[in-house]
């Protein structure tokens, strides 16, 4: 029972052990975080299509409910650019931007898939998140990067626009491109150019004056909240808010209010499935942040109980005022950096955001929409990384292709479908990987114990004996392929009297390769050619035995290849090339 | 070009080698098989739901074609009880039974079948069959022989009555018993009774008699055609027609009519799925019979062109009055062993049949529906074999998962879930078994260069060296598996200074893989610990090579695990038990 609890409340062995020295650190990395996470939360509520104190609301109780349930020292959970598009593509299907029932469906995402990874969680269902494929999630990445800072284009223009793919999204902010505000295109052309410049210029420039390293880091890492205090400023001092520079405007002065999100069947049902795409994609980069900064301590982070602090953070988003959350890339990174050493940090950085969301709130009245979409077109560029292309192109052609097919169809028909093809195309190209396997017809390397493809080596075969060796476990899919190629071998070749499979590679038998093999061992034995097995594997040997196959087959099981080969050819036959 | 055709033709190739004997063998075979289909055509027919002719019409064009286009020897096209069930249910929902959109649904079903083999056949796509894995298929079978068995009894009761699933078929049955008709009933069981005897009881009679066992095969083989006479004058000379006994009626006498498929888009849409499942339930059921047979005479049958061969057929069947049709298994047989040397055999079959449909179809008004129950009744209940159940119990669970799943799941919600939650189900648990594969640690059995799990055998270990062998090829899927396996050997125990991943079951490393593999080898450097790869296959290394990883691993790769321990364990550490 203790235990139990123990395994689901990480929190109580991180705090019993909890000291000063952790406490310090902690802090000095929830202030640098906070500083950090100000814009950058009201910059994907925008994303998102929420008023900007969503994005605020949906960093202070996800983060103390992670801090409770999660098992990661550093991550950092809160709104992220990925999961607020796809929070914007789900829910744009079912309300209008800036209606009640738009703000409630992201209340609904948030619950639903809170409530889905809780259930992952508690069913041990991790594992699911890994038929989301490295290259399919970097094209995903990648694609949902370009289509991010497309869709923050028209803040940039001051022009309305909307669109969940590349085309509507361009599209509508061509369509209106001659209402474009130029002071709103000036804010945002130097706010963008001034946030690169931070990101690669200023740490360089700083430690070239003798600022010391970490000093420099922090400077840099607090450029958005300068550019945020400059533009607002400038927009407040110059009256730009009157000459049609879009700003954040009234944003409640309060702590996250508790809110319901709704039960009504209709919309959960049109949500399920967007929430299951966010919840994996959300877990699934969650969980390279956090294994990636845990392993640089030699920690360990459980991925099952890591779907629980995950699905209480979204749970905790859905009853006050937030919408879909996950562990972010750069807020974890700069929280590690900046030496958090407990999820205490974390509940540091919710109390001051929780702080600045009643004191700070009036001071983004003037903050222009345009340096929010800078900010967010800078962050989500780093993202994007057409190099899996050629990197996958290079390796392997099936991978190229799930790459390809998750761009383009991200690009060209949404999120939602671009990650679902992505991940379908690549477990189809594995099944038919697994259904085509590699096969050899091998023959002895004279003057050693070894076996080698015929059609590679110079070896020793011997007419009557023919050796094939698959490299695959054999099973549904592959079951009929061994029998055509056996087949193949074989019909038409009357010299043949035994034929040996070398399972050296086979870690699996299943039923139906079962069945194959007895059909095998029967066909054969109607062409007058014994069936021999090779190099079984203990635990296929087990089962085999079990299956009484071995009693009907007309061969027998050879510990090695080699033994096959001596057992089954007539006494020195004498050497005999394979082009024979 | 002339291969091509060739290739696509293959009655060009017998077609050229035909001479008097193969003549006389394939007409032999055509009046056996000729005298078998007459009720069974008729029977299967009434089971789709369609008027009996249809049976016939789909057993005349569809042979014929498929003797142009076909590679077997041996398969004998028609309809067959599973597709016929298979048809009931698919155009059940679309159209009432006995309507012209009934037939139309029927056509326009043949049609899409014959298109998707084709195409699937032109493609090349003939692996995708595989995916039913044997198992599945023996259980859907099963479970519709179940289906179809219940779904007579109606016609052995003589009351109305229909549903695709157990329950409605049973539910429907019951709510009309009252009406049942005694003279049916004994109709029904008479003919019942009469042929389980003929297959079980009337070929060891004949032996006995001193009757030559092929002739004894022969009148054993015509015991369904006994039946339809004796029950057919029955009827006619007590004039049971009229005492509410069920009669098959006009049918219309004439060659197979021209007829049209419906080229509607919302029908196409209701039955494209139902089209595919039957495709490739009838390529499964089709192919396995023909490879089976034409092993048996060291021949071979070309898969791919199979599903051209299938796919006219239908096509055939499509536009003369017919539906979907395969190749059957009894059928087949008989062919077979009434000696059929070439597809003109079917051919032949084809000729008999339409000089039947010409000239015979006034002696069948009398026959009453019952006997053709009791025929169908008899032929499925010999496919109903619940041993998969326990033989996949025994083998493998997830097998037998597979397999009650599709069993339940035919009975309970009917033919297209139950067989589409099979293949579900099998493509998830063999996609769940390969993402968690067999990981064992290794060490060095004394005396000896094998290396064997540390937890089943005495072997030498040293503490500062970690091998694991991994027992699957390393893919997405896994991928996070196996960083899994090694962090949680590795963390914790600081003595280890090299780790060696041992690949000789590895037979391929996908990029998400490969993308792992530099993570763990990142994640080892910063603990200090080198990556080492030992026993990688030939095709993987190439791969490796190109991708440039092996210039950033820490450790090396050896061609053997005994060279890797060789190289890193320092000079006679002294054996070591594994249970330190």
């Amino acid at each position: 029972m203790l235990n139990a609890v123990a395994r689901y409340l990480p929190i109580l062995s991180w705090g019993r052990q909890y000291d000063r020295e952790s406490f310090s650190n902690d802090l000095i990395a929830a202030v640098i975080v906070t500083i950090m996470l100000i814009p950058q939360s009201l910059a994907y509520a925008l994303l998102a299509g929420l008023p900007a104190e969503a994005g605020i609301y949906a960093s202070i109780v996800p983060i103390l409910f992670y801090a409770v349930f999660g098992t990661s020292n550093a991550l950092a959970v809160g709104p992220v650019a990925i999961v607020s598009l796809m929070t914007a593509a789900a829910i744009g299907n079912v309300a209008e931007q800036g209606t009640a029932g738009y703000a409630v469906a992201a209340l609904t995402l948030a619950g639903l898939s809170g409530a889905i990874l809780l259930v992952m969680g508690f069913l041990r269902l991790g594992f699911v998140a890994n038929f989301l494929s490295h290259p399919v999630i970097a094209g995903f990445i990648t694609a949902s990067g370009v289509l991010i800072a497309a869709s923050q284009l028209k803040h940039i223009l001051g022009v309305p626009g909307g669109g969940h793919t590349l085309i509507e999204i361009l599209g509508s902010i061509g369509a209106h491109l001659s209402d474009a505000s130029l002071v709103t295109i000036i804010i945002g052309v130097l706010a963008t150019g001034f946030l690169f410049w931070v990101r690669k210029g200023l740490k360089p420039l700083m430690l070239g004056l003798g600022v010391k390293p970490r000093m420099a880091d922090v400077i840099a890492k607090s450029g958005p909240v300068a550019a945020v205090a400059a533009t607002t400023v400038a927009v407040w001092a110059l009256s730009l808010g009157e000459g049609g520079v879009a700003i954040v405007g009234d944003v409640p002065q309060s702590l996250p209010p508790f809110t319901l999100p709704s039960f009504n069947l209709d919309l959960i049902q049109a949500l399920i499935l967007p929430a299951i795409l966010i919840s994996l994609v959300g877990f699934v980069e969650s969980i390279s942040v956090a294994q990636t900064l845990a392993a640089k301590k030699r920690q360990r982070i459980t991925p099952d109980q890591e779907l629980i602090g995950l699905g209480a953070a979204n749970l905790g988003a859905a009853f006050t005022g937030g919408y879909p959350v996950t562990g972010g890339f750069a807020r974890s990174v700069v929280n590690f950096d900046a030496g958090a050493a407990t999820p205490a940090a974390g509940a540091f950085t919710a109390v001051g955001l929780a702080i600045a969301s009643v004191a700070f709130t009036p001071l983004v009245y003037f903050l222009p929409k345009a340096t929010l979409a800078a900010t967010i077109i800078v962050a989500v560029l780093s993202l994007v990384d057409f190099s899996i292309l050629s990197r996958s192109w290079r390796y392997n052609k099936a991978d190229f292709a799930a790459v390809l097919t998750t761009v383009l169809l991200t690009l060209g028909l949404g999120v939602e479908v671009g990650v679902s093809a992505g991940v379908a195309l690549s477990i189809a190209l594995f099944l038919y990987r697994t259904s085509r396997p590699h096969v050899a017809e091998v023959g002895l390397v004279p003057e050693t114990e070894h076996f080698r493809n015929i059609r590679r080596h110079q070896v020793v075969t011997s007419p009557q004996l023919v050796t094939l060796r698959i490299d695959e476990s054999l099973y549904f899919a592959n079951a009929r392929f061994l029998e055509d190629c056996i087949y193949d071998r074989l019909i038409g070749d009357k010299d043949v009297k035994d034929f040996v499979l070398m399972c050296s590679a086979v870690n699996e038998v299943d039923l139906s390769a079962l069945e194959s093999l007895e059909a095998i061992n029967e066909r054969l034995k109607s062409m007058g050619v014994r069936l021999h097995l090779s190099e079984v594997k203990g635990p296929v040997m087990d089962r085999l035995e079990r299956s009484g196959f071995l009693k009907h087959l007309t061969g027998d099981v050879f510990l090695s290849q080699y033994q096959a080969m001596q057992a089954l050819t007539p006494a020195d036959p004498g050497p005999r090339a394979a082009a024979e």
